[in-house]
């Protein structure tokens, strides 16, 4: 089965198009700065510019060029992530030491393995393989992943700096002019019963987001938006992170130990409170999404605000319809945003800003198939003590979300943009 | 609302019953293996002991007698286990510290609370409040999970000793003189659609097993027996524990860094396998359910064995109309058997032997309603990064499970008596 | 070469008396207390006297005797402590693990072997060799060290226990109505020069002690009396926990980690400072000796008090014909007491009450020469990261100690009775 | 007290050629390598260059300059080292987060302070105070210090990179073309007695070098060369790694923990022992002097070869006569040569090449005076836990080292270029 020539066009555009942004989201850093690691959930933003053409390199090229010559035999084991039946690769925690390869020798790889791909794919004509478009598309998908990861990770080892670089200028964006938000929170009601979630459309998807499948839900409510930094300031301020009654034993361990008193990145100071960005650190603005807290803080915060988080069923149902507009990558104001896009939905800020923590355990759909080989190893070997979010963030690409879309971390980490909607029982 | 005369008395028999058993596991003891706790997961016997005795102190004689004179109020500190709302308690992996209060001071602890527990209940006379019944049903309920916990604390405590002492005497049951599983493994289908688990009939459940509610099935088909000695071996002998790709990321991760090789109690010897049971070291006897394996290594050979683990909802509903019979800690045996109890459902051993680990991550029903005040924490602080498993083991009293009975542990633990029931699709 | 009958007759007097302290040491513990180890550098009271035997039974017994039966082959792998070239042995730090054998089978292993080294000593008859007499006085040497250290063990193992359990009854010695020290502390200037320091005399000595050797000495002077508790409490006050500049670099690292602001055992309540001690929890008192000090606490000490630590030339030279009086491990207080012994020295309280710390490293005499064999393992091989105290406490046998004896632990110890004499330079 | 006009020239050439010294060695970087830090114990290279700059900046310009503007007042938390009196400072395992200050800000720094050095020195004219030249002579030695961590460090951190990355191309220096040891290994016998060691000549020294002060030394040996890697493969191929006899209990604990075999950077390959070296990685060259070596297997192999390490004194009193040349950064082999200078004492190779581990603990020496103020805690506070190396290696600059340098690291530090002179007893 193969592509027709448009398909392959458009292929070719979405490769380049994607491919470049994470050379642009780069640019703006140092070459000090592309190599640090300040803790082992991160990346060096050089070793995601590495490890994603590696991606390419070793599902693609190497599987469907028998002549290809590897750039270098080591980036193997170098830039392998987790791909345990590919083979051996250089421990997580200590990607901050690889000095080399240089910024410089990246580059050369990404272009080296860019003209390889668009020589395949002219090489193949007007008959690419499906096989090979979906792995340019997994591939590229991949890539919008860790974009949103460099950020991440940027603004995260950033922040422990003492000199709290910027990674960008602040932009003058309307929206801090008019930091209101547009609408009044409400409660929406939905009946529930026997519906269906999970992905079937055309398009792409992930392996976890199949097979549509049916749920049963109970009548519930969902916010019409995601909690504010005020409304959580109110938590804190009643001594939410005293008080061991609101939260998961786990949980509580956890604020214990880390000392834990606000979200990641806030700071009190004589005058109120700041939090770091990517454009430096600001007053923070109690009218914008909160973000930056972990499962924990997002369970804890609902209990005392006598609600609970969504299922993601409940969450993916309520949004199915609303069309796929908000606060992504593509807007470059790398913060959450106090505006909201106009539709018909009383729902709100669906996408965009803040991943929202769900109330659901990561694990796979009733019937689910992994992908055939090491790429099987993508997503389904993580179902376990990781909790689902969904809808994106300000760091996330617009392409790159659907309502069915499947984000999960452990239920304790917070350099995600992270952030809250509640829901609750209608009885 | 009070309950009737002889309510009262077949409380007060229950109340005497259970509260001997206790006594009479700790008597095969001596003085010093009361004592120690060998890693954090276990607690030492006398603890236990004296643990369940202070449930019933501050949970029913502080609240509903206010003349109550505390045994000793530092006890408060000691035998808190993690009621956080009630105050500090003392830490859970210094429990091996407390040589003091002696044996005979736990006992005479133990005395005393009986005493004004069954003094209490006569006090009401044919009144006694259903608050004050269900606070006692619960705390005996308590008591019986830590009769368990006792017997598996103590169990891995001696394997720790190069001594392997024995906890009891090896029984000469028949079942071990005819080990051989009385029927074939088959596959029974189960057609599912929309159904309910969840208890919600007469008499006693926890608060994490309601309310009863509706949960959609796609047909399945699950195995009428557990995995066996036999059929693990032949995973390990397969090379699974080197394989990754069966393994989920943080089980893998698991098995590289305490190097397992087996489940846990087990030994290879030059003439053959041997495992440790609370009666010594043993053969290791083929036909037995495969016990002691963590959710890791009970997913893992599942994923080799072509099948999966069942969801809770599917073990309860093929197990909800089996009769409550099977190898418990009333048969003495204090071990998995081969033989199995004769009834009309093709599915067997659904109860005793091995709790078996299922898919579901442990999270709270639809709508369910934790008890209120500290005894809230009892459950429903755990529904995080914990799995479900069902059906009771050779160490559960007969009388404390329940088809919609959820026990629960974190993924990596192979302590309790913990095995294997797979499950499939039908598609 | 052998020893004359009288030899023998006093050799076995000092066995039966040596051996049955440790039974009396140990009668006033529950069986509960004698297995536990609340920290690695401790270990449960049986496992002492387990070892203590088995180090009659591996050096003696099963080397001199090729008849000898071991009363449990497995007790080499339980009860050696640390002689690598013997043979593997059971982990430091989980002899707390090790509830069997029980306490019977304890007092029968030392019967079985007091037994057995008193009829291999009268099987000599008068011929008993020397290296025979040798090892017999190595291993009550060793007997005494343990004895010191079940009563420290203990100490400790209790200090952990919430309920402060007393190991024995306050005795009401004269010490404690008299409680001031009977003379004022002076500077004893002391003129040095090439000295000599080590043992060379008849009876024994340890490995570490020997040769005798030459060591140049500057004038220096040397305090009259051990520090006080009145006077390390001054520091206290004056901030001395707060002030790195009176702390070695390791020393402050220690005090920000473990948060100390105080010698281990003290408490600081509304009514003063409360210490905890074998008789249990007492009022501070000022005059006694200071205790239960780190080298990194005595250290910062006499630094603040513009004195420094002696070291351990200055020290013995200082004490080298001082008579052996003090308060011993044979005057039952159990504890460092105000009073003093009388004699001709100006210098006070030089043996017994508490080790003092001297600023000496831990390193073997010029041309010194371990023992042969397992037993060269003895001393020599924890001649690193260790520093010297010298003069015995009042855990310390009064028929242990001599000048020339060598105590060694870790900086940052503090579990032993370790306590601060102060010198200084003359220039 | 001032100090001539030849000596301000001199004291100006000598600040110009050593911080230009440490411009060079960085220059070999790429800015990517300039921030690594691959372990707590090495620092990032850009970190090195800020800290030394700092130094200047804050014990002379800050105090001697009333007008003076820091380069950056957050450089203070940032590039402190560990001076406590001081402030609180950056973490030093931390370091490798520092992505910025970037290296081009980090040379504007060194610019500032040096122009505001010299404008200092100028502006005294000839009338420098001693104690500015004195405080600027210990900053030079502090940069010449840390010129050789800098190498260390980058050995290090490439060592961690599965590249291997080289710091600088090989020389074809006549010392590898002509790779035999020029003479023998002969034993040195020395008479000593009541000897003198320390500084007290002109010239700068470190405080912890004075004062000169007398020792008795027994007669001893001394070999005329340091231990060759071939001989250090006698030890590993007859057992010693294998073999606990050898050593310490702590260098016993730490082999089978650390699971070392063999010397850091060395590695087995079929056709041979490869070790890597700041030029790549090379062939093992047997006759080169052993490096890489801990303390722990220094001690170890002494000890398996009947010597044992020469303390301090003895070292010192044997090289004290013996000229200052050999293999030092200057000749910028940065690796152990096998060739050795000419000179009259039958010693070899006393300077240079290999820092040489002595079995003495680093204590303070006979009525030492650490300095005044913040730079008392230069040397003094490290007085425990640390063993002194004397002579000097391929990293040292030829004008930092004498005969009375000590220098001192922990005893299981491998990473400098640390080796292994053998001395015995003569009776």
């Amino acid at each position: 089965m193969a592509i027709d020539q448009i398909a392959v066009e458009r292929l070719i555009g979405q490769f380049e198009r994607i491919r470049s942004l994470s050379e642009k989201l780069a640019s703006k850093l140092q070459n000090e700065d592309t190599i640090i690691q300040a803790m082992p959930d991160v990346s060096p933003p050089k070793w995601h510019l590495a490890h994603t053409t590696w991606f390419f390199e070793r599902f693609i090229l190497k599987e469907k060029n028998s002549s290809y010559i590897p750039f270098n035999p080591k980036y193997d084991y170098l830039f392998n992530s987790y791909y345990e039946t590919i083979g051996s690769y250089h421990p997580r925690h200590s990607r901050g030491v690889l000095s080399r390869p240089s910024m410089d020798e990246v580059y050369a790889y990404r272009d080296y393995v860019n003209t390889e791909i668009l020589s395949l794919l002219r090489d193949y004509g007007d008959e690419v393989p499906k096989e090979v478009e979906d792995l340019i598309e997994i591939g590229l998908q991949h890539e919008q992943q860790h974009q949103e990861l460099l950020l991440t990770d940027v603004k995260y080892n950033f922040s422990c700096n003492p000199l709290l670089p910027s990674y960008t200028e602040s932009s003058s964006s309307p929206d801090h002019t008019n930091s209101r938000q547009k609408s009044q929170v409400t409660e929406i009601k939905i009946e529930g019963g026997l519906v269906e979630i999970g992905f079937d459309g055309p398009g792409f998807s992930f392996d976890n987001e199949r097979p549509r499948h049916k749920v049963w839900l109970n009548a519930y409510q969902i916010s019409s938006h995601p909690v504010t930094n005020g409304e959580y300031l109110s938590f804190i301020e009643a001594g939410g992170y005293e008080q061991p009654e609101h939260w998961l034993s786990d949980g509580w361990a956890t604020v214990k130990k880390e000392k834990w008193k606000h979200p990641l990145y806030w700071r009190k100071s004589e005058d109120g409170w700041y939090t770091f960005t990517l454009t430096g650190e600001k007053k923070l603005n109690l009218d914008e999404p909160v973000c930056h807290v972990s499962f924990y803080e997002a369970d804890a915060f609902a209990r005392w605000s006598g609600k609970r988080l969504p299922t993601e069923a409940e969450w993916e149902y309520a949004m199915s319809s609303i069309p796929i507009e908000g606060n992504f990558v593509e807007e470059e104001s790398y913060h959450p945003m106090t505006s909201e896009t106009q539709n018909k939905s009383p729902i709100k800020k669906a996408f965009g800003d803040v991943w929202e923590w769900t109330s659901s355990p990561y694990t796979s759909y009733p019937e689910s198939k992994p992908l055939e080989g090491a790429l099987g190893e993508y997503n389904a070997k993580f179902m376990c003590n990781q909790i689902v979010l969904r809808g994106g963030s300000c760091a996330t690409s617009k392409w790159h979300i659907r309502p069915t879309y499947r984000n999960f971390f452990q239920a304790d980490k917070r350099w995600q943009f992270s952030g809250i909607r509640l829901a609750g029982d209608l009885t």
